[in-house]
């Protein structure tokens, strides 16, 4: 569990892209978001109050948070000098990088000596436990997808903000390393041995009130041959009582598979409803969440209006119209 | 990879069944069994010929193989002192057990000063790829359960030795830490960190000759909460051309799950067949094996020769009965 607030290291983004992961904090969970912290030649701006270490140790920040991806896997000299220097004004360290924090020695020793943690959420923080499929109390919601990448995790975190916005008890629970950061918490799912993968999910999403909603989020897909086996993990450890079936309807193959197409709603919906009643009878497929960016405004309005009808199940995108329409599917479950 | 042919180690093993790796070894694949290890007090026998180390090695052993569970997850210092020798003598150690070699430092300050090989078949050797999906050449039969432990190694051990007899082109390929050590190779499939699983099984199966069938070791069930997503990623992974279903029919709930009913063999066919024909549009279920251990023979019979009716597919228990119906069926495909 990582301490929020955070403040968010930008460090020399190059361009705005570059700091997606700390844009994904402010706009997901601005209240972990106290200032940011941009070096010389930084080329985003997230429009947080720019911030000293020392102003943002004063502003509540526990955590300075890697919030951009670093360039050629190196974590470099300009960016070990403000990172030390944050271990010794008392912050943590997080960050989800493939080249870890723990293997830069003079990080590891700061820290050692300051009595800081350091965070790599790449890993497994946790020895997590063989699923026991025991019936969990508390209701939970997860979105599967036709492929990888299509949108599952903005729409566990767009129906988890409209939730909140609606005064429903909920919790958006991480299984990527974005989401770890922007919640705090979380199993990198990825990462975890494959005997232990549904044991992660059933950790993530205890037992909770008989209203509250956890919003897990998805991975991979079903039917993704690399990774399908990360999908099942999660509907068997994740025990949903609903659905959300996700899509993006302009992909011409799977994502990085070139000779696979994407399977049907339909096919996405019998298989992973089936194997969802084998942990729990009760689940439904309640809607559909529809990546469109790649569509024109009428286009996706007519595309999602000929799959109500052809599903009949509500369909919205998210980022374009909003969650109401998920949210209020969830609310009748 | 394990250099064979081995010694069979069986410690002081306190009955018959405390070496049930080394038996596993023995009877299928007999030709990489020299001779037998026992310390005082032994009390299992394989039949093979007893032999110090030093005339294993003229035999040609080239493998100490720990075919004995251990006591209290200890490797006792009756065992260290055999292992030790048996480095300095030249031979390999390769283990399955739990407590690994690696970890008693003085038999990994032996096996560095002798230059031998410590295998801990337990955790994965290898670094494996992500799944790339790519349609290979040859053909590959995998066995599905209804549950886990329901006869899915010993199904294709025993089809492998069967096709062997009949000359065809086959390969048992390993996924689990007994098989890794009776074929010396493969994945200890339950070690592989998620993102890898399917990779890994794609690596065990490579291209292969047009008429060449891997025997793809099964693990876990599509339909036990806490190891579906080890079964989807050798689905998906191994691209199968042939599923054999096993199966069970006495066991009254799921391994370790007493809240979870078995699904019906219909069930697990339709959702197998399903899943494997993503990566393989033409795979097909060519027939069924149940472990009719808990039935009289009369029974077993009765029951597979209704199932072969009901489900139209050559049934057989192949410890009882032999593999040649499955042999056969799967030469058709």
């Amino acid at each position: 569990m990582i301490k929020t607030p955070y403040l968010l290291f930008l460090g020399d983004a190059p361009d705005q892209l570059a700091a997606k992961v700390a844009q994904g904090i402010k706009d997901w969970r601005p209240e972990n978001a106290v200032g940011q912290y941009r070096m010389d030649g930084c080329k985003a701006d997230l429009g947080l109050t720019d911030m000293t270490l020392r102003e943002a140790r004063a502003a509540g920040a526990k955590t300075l948070v890697i919030g951009v991806a670093n360039r050629g896997g190196v974590i470099s000299q300009a960016w070990k000098k403000v990172l030390v220097m944050a271990l010794e004004e008392g912050f943590d360290l997080a960050s989800g990088l493939h080249n870890l924090l723990r293997d830069e020695p003079d990080l590891a020793a700061v820290a050692q000596a300051t009595g800081r943690v350091l965070h790599d959420v790449r890993l497994p923080e946790v020895r997590y436990p063989i699923a026991n499929g025991k019936k969990r109390t508390g209701k939970r919601c997860l979105a599967v997808g036709t492929d990888c990448s299509v949108g599952k995790m903005y729409t566990a975190l767009a129906m988890d903000k409209e939730m909140r916005a609606r005064g429903m008890n909920c919790s958006f629970r991480a299984t990527g390393q974005t989401g770890i950061l922007i919640t705090g918490d979380g199993a990198p799912l990825d990462a975890v041995v494959a005997d232990f993968m549904a044991g992660s999910v059933e950790y993530i999403s205890p037992d909770n009130d008989p209203d509250h909603w956890d919003l897990i989020e998805g991975q991979g897909s079903l039917f993704h041959a690399s990774y399908s086996g990360v999908t099942m993990a999660l509907i068997h450890g994740g025990q949903p009582d609903a659905l959300i079936l996700c899509h993006e309807p302009t992909r011409e193959h799977m994502r990085g598979l070139p000779d696979y197409r994407l399977p049907t709603l339909e096919d996405l919906r019998d298989v992973a409803l089936t194997l969802a009643k084998v942990v729990n009878p009760t689940c439904q497929v309640i809607g559909i969440s529809v990546n469109t960016q790649h569509m024109s405004e009428a286009d996706a309005a007519a595309y999602l209006a000929e799959l109500e009808t052809r599903m009949g199940l509500p369909a919205t995108d998210p980022f374009r119209f909003g969650a109401e329409k998920l949210v209020d599917a969830l609310a009748t479950v």
